[in-house]
């Protein structure tokens, strides 16, 4: 017996408390519309719970009466994994939860409530003299919540580690209200399974995590950062490893971008001047970070070795905190800049790091082939081996017709690519509602098994954001 | 209906050859004792499966006559968990799983089967340039399944992390005996649940690790190393601070020693000369790594600093690999030469890194009250909040009466403070049938039935590690 609409505004107002209740469609677009508007359905109601205590209360009254319930952070997931799906679900928003718990730099811990706005986490560690690396293109409106459900990556991946990684425990609320009290400063604790790991990533299809321990460290003292012509995808992979070799843990970047991205932002007028030495092929943005007492200068020495193996040919290493500032909009820019060429077919996949110039050239060529014309724009974290692999569409082309047309091939053969060279068709963004078919069709069965039972043994109403990741449960 | 011995010994010789198990119980002792001999019990069978089929072919039997199967590795687990229980258990050995399948060390990742030693693990990465970072004292005999299915951590979890956070994928074969192909070399992936992350740690109650792809890492230049003089464990918390700021992911080690150890070590003639450079209440040794093309000298200019804000008053640095590899045995040795001063007491416990004093201070108070005249041994990885706190029974105690009188108690107040100071009762060793009691008295019982569940859903036997990690299930 399934509540209508009014019964469920109803039922929630008495619950959380009336003016935490939105059940007029008209005001539910900041919920239902995430950044591409890809996704197109209304919700029975959206509750923002003001506590803990009150998020328990909704979930047990949901899992009596079998409502589903999605919950949501800053709604700028990119899988539609935080909107509805039948448009039956109630959204639960996360971000009246958005006190900063505590912050301890000695224990190097901050706990955070899942309504923290991503930016807002790193100025209170900054506050404290520390830092949360983790960074995003979202980190304006991204909450910590969302951030964890979907194991955030970003652009320090290679030095700290993804949201998973960074992230010492977490409290949530199970399916049935009741409350998990993970959270915890501890850098090692063996006892029992890692629920917190299964927590991160599983998207609120397992609980929904109501507050973080978060890993904070020192402020580095300076950063060393510079854009390097690079001549190939190889080339890159080659200076890569050099990078690793004399750097280790301090290298925080290395992200490769296509000279069309520069081309287009220049044209465009999205960079004030040109931030690289000259014109090349390909570049890098490498990133060192320099810790307190240690002399300046590694990256420009590496480079100089690098130039001396032949690796390269010409870089420009950041003078001034514009220059830095400059080099990093010009990465940043990236996603936003192809929208200024029309349509654009993106891919968000990763391989073994030493597979990334074999993905770049298989899946060019396999894309041109489909596409004459088709314009390549792979970019992002060469380090993690995680590829932003997007497809402008040719000059001239009509938008709606160019993905009406390619938008599934060019898919299916970079997809193809990706999976002969052991990698992931969701490096960063998740599974949601977006890829739900294709994780059925390219994860290991057993996999998708144990994912199953898991959710079934966790959510056996199947009410936490039904039919997300997982189409058929329970 | 029970499977007599024989039966099982008939049954497991045609699934996996007559060579590969041993029914006869006066030649299990290398598979029934573990280093600690606690645990006296039998097991109805030893099988060591050649292959990953066999493995699987022995679950698909074991999982139809709901046979217990402890998975073993190198058995050298402190906490009982690869050993029997009930006595009726086969024990699965996956020493003959031994081989490096592959190693790449442009994609910094390394695919070892369970039952490579960990020891060779290091081997296969130096020939090739690279590190595997996990360094345990047991690595000559601990074999990867256990090191992983234990969630090791070792002297190098500072900057490294744990044997989960080193690891990017798994193969594991299931109660039912299929196998969860995980293995993978990447960096980025958010295709589903962590289920990589959940059988790590499991201590083979969810599934049995058959292979891991395992990160490896440029080998730096050189180390450098100290023993440097502490006043006291808040003295010690300070310059590690001073540390994190100026090593950051460079500060490989921050390993914490009382007198006491230098002094037992010194009498029973187990170093060769005294390696610290003044008598000192704390020393800690402290390790950074240096990379390819930096210079040398981090450490001693950071020791300057301490010394200059008035934190250390003295301190020697290795001036050969034979100062080191001094400084290293003196720490290696702490557990070891306990044992030549009688019974001790022990306790792997973790706080918060903040709270290690307090931790120090309260715990020897409340066994010094309860035992007048007993030694204090906390020593360990001050840096993750990990004390060893072991305690050797007073000078001229009769050893059986000491532990008869005193162990339970001892553990009682120390688990106390550190369940206080938001500690966990297991940092490095598990749950194991050790534990097993203690944990359902101290976890969250929330997380207990996460954990039940899932167990439930992935063995709905119970056929994997009987009783071991959570007793009742299912």
């Amino acid at each position: 017996m399934t509540l209508t609409a009014a019964q469920t505004v109803a039922a929630l107002a008495t619950i959380a408390g009336s003016d935490n209740v939105v059940g007029d469609p008209a005001k539910m677009g900041a919920w239902l519309y995430e950044p591409r508007k890809r996704f197109h359905q209304s919700a029975a109601a959206v509750v923002t719970p003001p506590t803990v205590e009150a998020v328990q209360a909704v979930l047990r009254w949901a899992n009596e009466n079998g409502t589903g319930i999605i919950a949501q952070g800053g709604n700028t997931g990119l899988v539609g994994a935080q909107v509805p799906l039948s448009g039956n679900e109630v959204i639960l928003s996360l971000a009246r939860l958005d006190r900063i718990r505590s912050i301890d730099t000695a224990a190097g811990v901050m706990t955070a409530e899942a309504g923290v706005i991503l930016e807002n986490a790193h100025k209170a560690a900054e506050a404290e003299g520390s830092m949360f690396p983790l960074w995003l293109a979202s980190q304006g409106s991204a909450r910590i919540g969302g951030v964890l459900s979907s194991n955030a990556g970003g652009v320090n991946v290679l030095a700290y580690g993804n949201a998973r990684e960074l992230t010492m425990g977490v409290e949530a609320v199970l399916a049935d209200g009741r409350l998990y009290r993970g959270l915890n400063a501890l850098k090692k604790d063996n006892t029992g399974y890692d629920l917190k790991d299964l927590l991160v990533g599983a998207e609120g299809t397992l609980g929904i995590i109501t507050a973080a321990s978060l890993k904070i460290y020192p402020l580095p003292e300076d950063y060393e950062t510079a854009l390097v012509n690079i001549a190939s995808p190889e080339a890159a992979l080659e200076l890569f490893q050099l990078m690793r070799q004399r750097a280790g843990a301090r290298l925080n970047a290395f992200e490769l971008i296509p000279w069309i991205g520069l081309d287009i932002q220049m044209r465009h007028g999205m960079l004030d001047r040109d931030p690289t030495a000259s014109a090349s092929p390909w570049y890098a943005l490498i990133e060192l970070s320099r810790m307190a007492g240690t002399a300046p200068g590694a990256l420009q020495s590496s480079l100089e070795a690098a130039f001396d193996a032949a690796l390269i040919s010409d870089a420009t290493i950041a003078e001034s905190l514009a220059d830095r500032t400059r080099m990093w909009a010009f990465r940043e820019q990236m996603s936003e800049c192809q929208s200024r060429e029309g349509a654009s077919i993106k891919h968000d996949v990763s391989v073994p790091i030493a597979a990334v110039p074999a993905l770049i050239g298989q899946g060019v060529t396999a894309a041109e082939t489909l596409v004459p014309g088709i314009r390549p724009v792979p970019f992002g974290h060469m380090g993690d081996g995680n590829i932003h692999f997007n497809f402008s569409m040719p000059v001239g082309a009509d938008p709606k017709a160019f993905m009406a047309e390619f938008d599934e091939a060019v898919h299916a053969v970079i997809y193809d690519v990706v999976l002969k060279l052991g990698g992931s068709v969701s490096a960063e963004h998740g599974i949601g509602q977006l890829k739900v078919d294709l994780l059925r069709q390219v994860k290991d069965p057993v996999a998708l098994d144990m994912m199953r039972a898991i959710k079934t043994a966790l959510d056996p109403k199947g009410i936490l954001n039904p039919g997300k990741m997982l189409r058929s449960v329970p």
